[in-house]
């Protein structure tokens, strides 16, 4: 679908791992860089090669509430080991990319003199986790815009975390902000209440700031039921861009507008991001949708009898029931002169 | 749970609904303001008057797409009518919310000008939505800004849609330009792709921007579920806030983190809201929340044998199994002296 590169697992992380990235990489041919996920340290970085890849994504938190109860390690031997990884993945011919995990949450000054080791010692891109997703999309433009001044012709990346509902927001504002890399997964899915989702920052990055995406945008939705299937996790009803109800138009008022022009409801259309558009029958619905949706059906029937119909699907409703377009059929068939 | 305006339904809209919202009045009592939704007409407004509401949510919309293909109407038009109704209400005695719909799509001049005409018609409140979720922070930031100047001590409100994921950040950026309240619904459910929801905007309002919410928070994460068992679309897995993996660890070095001290990888406590941390078990997993499961379940093992067990939760996860702290019992008991 054009992504322009994969991150295709942990490869140290367990022997599953190792070979599945492998596959990935052997899979996805050379058009797109496939990249494997490594600690800082030398046995990751050596499973990483001997998986083939030619791209490793190294990390090593940076704030100190990570230093403290995870690494306990002192911010000087965190700068020793971005230095001497960063340095032996570079010399063994890879192309690196280094994250200050937790960035969000450390010292600035701290993060900044992170970021220039990594450069120093050879890092390609430079990546900024918001590892706990505690940012808001003003603060974290501003981080975004000094870590791109440090970074010099480094391309920086932005990786975003969903705790606050954020996730696309903060990624947006960092690509605002000059980050021409983001970390996103297909659904939103990752740690905790997730990752950026693909989906809506390609969409938003396209739609709403006007940057040149590769993304094929029209298989976001088919890419998003594939993934839903394989990982068994649904993908939310109300979810933006791929959701089943992402197009779906149920109140009168909507209807009517959507049928009359699509874009009086609608931000961008279904065929675009490849989903489709739903016109439901519901109890804020309206004369004008339910004529269509019986036309649609080969059913015309004259305002009066529109009216009845109507009024009858609004006391489903009411009671709660879901209405489908059949259902509208079956009860205006009674008025249909026969 | 400590809400201050809930907007109980549209009682023009059907009949169901009048009773519904007639019933929701009742229950709600005297410290919660209750409001209903109305176009801009005599007939919706003597609906609402009729439901014995206090409060009214009058909206008409403002941008040219809506009034070339829904409204046919002129801008003087609209002007009137916005005029008219709002002064029909007030004249009853009602508290009145205006809403000029698909506001982020209106000419700003004449935005503007519909907001005046609105509080010169005695509006007690200016609701800005963004009806087809086109917004991005920044822009709706710089919006709402204009749009407070002009509304002087009238109570700024906003109303964001999630087309491009960016509802709850769009509302949070409106409250930072200085709206003082935010059109939400619990779990997001909505109109296409949904509303802003409760429980993000209320959490980024108090944890990222600082702001006073009445909200009891702790009630969160039972409202989402009560919602969700009425209205049958469940709460997605990986929902900020609310959702059952919100408070999820399974990578191995996040697992870690968490029993070291759970802030290393939580932005708040589960507790605070409501949810439940959980501990999972996966390719990811590591040797230290192993340790943590068994002994929860009264299994103590040395390090050799807790590494057999990982291999073996490993390789089950490699298979694509999902692994409970169960099995990990089942699989730990071979190792335990008999």
């Amino acid at each position: 679908m054009g992504v322009d590169v994969i991150e295709a697992g942990f490869p140290a992380s367990s022997e599953g791992e190792f070979i599945s990235t492998k596959k990935i990489l052997e899979e996805v041919g050379d058009n797109t860089e496939v990249i494997g996920l490594s600690r800082a340290n030398k046995n990751d970085i050596d499973k990483t090669i001997q998986s083939g890849l030619g791209s490793i994504h190294v990390f090593i938190a940076t704030s100190d509430i990570h230093l403290k109860y995870k690494l306990r390690m002192s911010r000087q031997e965190v700068l020793d080991r971005i230095y001497d990884n960063v340095r032996y993945a570079k010399d063994h011919g890879l192309v690196v990319e280094y994250s200050p995990e937790d960035a969000t949450r450390t010292d600035e000054d701290f993060l900044l003199t992170a970021v220039r080791t990594a450069i120093e010692a050879g890092a390609d891109r430079i990546n900024i986790p918001d590892t706990v997703g505690t940012m808001q999309p003003f603060k974290f433009y501003d981080l975004i815009k000094k870590v791109v001044s440090v970074a010099g012709d480094k391309v920086v990346s932005v990786h975003c975390h969903n705790d606050f509902g954020l996730a696309t927001a903060n990624s947006l504002a960092g690509v605002y902000a000059g980050a021409r890399q983001v970390h996103v997964t297909v659904n939103g899915i990752g740690e905790r209440a997730g990752n950026a989702s693909l989906e809506e920052v390609v969409m938003g990055a396209k739609k709403l700031f006007g940057f040149d995406v590769n993304v094929k945008t029209w298989m976001l939705y088919e890419t998003s039921k594939m993934v839903s299937e394989l990982t068994g996790v649904p993908v939310p009803y109300f979810k933006a861009i791929v959701g089943d109800n992402a197009f779906g138009h149920e109140a009168g008022i909507h209807v009517h507008g959507v049928l009359e022009n699509p874009s009086t409801y609608e931000p961008l259309t279904p065929e675009e991001v490849g989903n489709f558009r739903r016109i439901e029958l519901g109890k804020h619905s309206g004369i004008h949708g339910l004529k269509k949706i019986l036309e649609d059906q080969g059913i015309s029937l004259d305002d009066n009898s529109l009216r009845e119909v109507l009024s009858e699907i609004k006391a489903m409703a009411d009671k709660g029931e879901k209405i489908t377009s059949e259902d509208a059929r079956r009860i205006a068939l009674k008025y249909v002169a026969h």
